[in-house]
């Protein structure tokens, strides 16, 4: 029903984190360079990041979180993507949108260009229909609509929360699955978006990731990762079981599908193993908990919703490692910094 | 995962309602040939169906129904193309796909025929993931798996017992949105099989639909349709509430998406909109019904969960309208037919 994808250009920042120069920017150039970046670099404070030239950009690395923050910095995860989220905390705008840096333009079938931030742009400003599953996948691309037999009163949809991108080429897969299949590549594009239903978890991934700040920013938070923890490669994951949950309690929607980017190279599958050693035993645990946790109605808002979420994490999860009563703590600091770097609007 | 779709020759009737001579088998020859047909012919039993030479065939009218089920045919209505159930009924086969007389052949994107009764085998003899949602989609298909962060003790996925597949050019609208969009066609190919969460609702169009009878066959009831009742075009929906109820109760499996098949005309809206007119109504109340049910854990049959059904839908629909209880009574009627028809094996 609604096609344009207006440019939002003083509303949205792009977030990168990364650990090197960014020359792959130049190949996105005609599609990021009328927004702002946010760079979080990761790893040594002292090495020297180059952007391109004409991009108009921010930079922090380690010693200006851990000055921002102070002692709350701790709830930043170093040397590990996890701290893209920091970008999240210190942008002022309404939608953000985060890629890796390997990351390139994907083709569609066409051969054309694909435009990723405009999908996701476009997916935010459509609402969500959570409640029911339209066959036709999103009634509000070009040409469809809700089908046959999909109630009236739901067409109206939810607001859209969350807008999940999708890769071609190297697929998002854990390390047991590269290492049984080194070879696969994703190329089938699935011309579609949808709705994740309500009550459904699903694999969130960091890559490719675009969502409205005012309405589950505080949510997006990316876990205590890498450096000192026991666990990698669960921060994306670890945000999108908790923001799925508050956006089923706030009535939000979360899509994923289109846009495609072109995911250049797999990450190492022996590194990635080490990382995930610990979540793929704990995430047994994990799926079933989040799929229980029912939030309590006077939660009304994000923080609210997250501070609840950290207790339940503190309770349950605590028995199955000392790392979740540590992440329930970050969970919390988080919020306090968050609610620091972003005072109520008067 | 897994590729080839064996031709289950033996063990698949294809079944289509019908009030026309089947010239559009002619297009399906190649494919459905090899196969056995139930033909059931609605209207006018004195009319003579012409079925284009070398199928295989058995066809039932108004008579043979009525013949065959004496008081108990009520359940099976007449004049609507519902009575295709009758079909499920006396099929002795594993599997059933049953697609609409005015349904033709649909090409993929490289112009390609497609084989859509195979692509509902592979459908069904795949897996289905209802408790986690994977954002590549069907994790059986060529060159998908299942991504980063889908638990792995769900990989291996449940018996999947429907096939729910899409069409092209005339899309299943409603009469409203028909009235609105005269002109809408649908040309997105989306190239994607996936399972509908457990606990999502979706609604199922009987165009071109295959399912497992031993799985789900007896909860196939396409309800009270046409003439005498106060409701037609919800005979699809209502099977699909139920046995999505039922699957996600006994932990089986309903996907949608691929195959496409063409579908040529639209129904006219007027027509429709009388047809539907009661639904639109109903359906606000329905839903929420059908999202509310739980069905208990002794309910271990398809036929126990569907009597169990015909309870609720007589206490709690009963309210909306005298047809309720009237429907529920068919369901139970159906059941009874279904198991003369079908005594259990020894």
């Amino acid at each position: 029903m609604t096609t344009a994808a207006p440019p939002l250009k003083d509303e949205l920042d792009i977030v990168i984190p990364t650990i090197r120069n960014l020359d792959f920017l130049e190949m996105w150039r005609p599609f990021f360079q009328p927004y702002h970046l946010i760079i979080v670099q990761d790893g040594d404070p002292t090495k020297t990041i180059m952007v391109p030239d004409g991009f108009d950009y921010e930079l922090y690395n380690r010693n200006d979180i851990n000055k921002m923050l102070g002692p709350k910095s701790s709830c930043i995860s170093f040397k590990d993507s996890a701290c893209r989220c920091f970008g999240y905390m210190v942008s002022k705008k309404k939608y953000i949108y985060t890629i890796d840096d390997d990351c390139f333009v994907a083709k569609n079938p066409s051969g054309n260009d694909i435009n990723a931030l405009e999908q996701h742009i476009k997916n935010l400003l459509c609402p969500s229909t959570p409640y029911f599953f339209n066959t036709l996948y999103d009634p509000f691309a070009d040409g469809a609509d809700y089908v046959r037999g999909y109630p009236f009163s739901l067409r109206e949809g939810v607001p859209t929360a969350v807008s999940h991108g999708l890769w071609l080429n190297i697929p998002d897969y854990d390390a047991p699955t590269q290492l049984v299949k080194p070879l696969e590549r994703n190329t089938r594009y699935v011309d579609a978006v949808m709705t994740i239903p309500k009550g459904t978890l699903f694999p969130m991934c960091g890559m490719n990731l675009a969502f409205d700040r005012d309405l589950i920013g505080p949510a997006m938070y990316f876990g205590l990762m890498g450096d000192g923890q026991p666990i990698g490669r669960y921060d994306d994951m670890w945000a999108g079981w908790c923001i799925k949950v508050i956006c089923d309690h706030l009535g939000l929607g979360v899509k994923t599908g289109l846009p495609y980017i072109y995911h250049s190279k797999a990450s190492n599958p022996f590194v990635n193993l080490k990382k995930e050693y610990h979540g793929i035993f704990w995430q047994e645990e994990i799926i079933p908990f989040f799929q229980a946790i029912t939030l309590p109605k006077d939660c009304k808002t994000v923080q609210q919703c997250y501070i609840e979420l950290s207790k339940h994490v503190k309770d349950k999860l605590g028995k199955i490692d000392g790392y979740f009563d540590k992440l329930a703590d970050a969970m919390v600091t988080w919020i306090e910094a968050w609610d620091e770097l972003n005072p109520p609007k008067a």
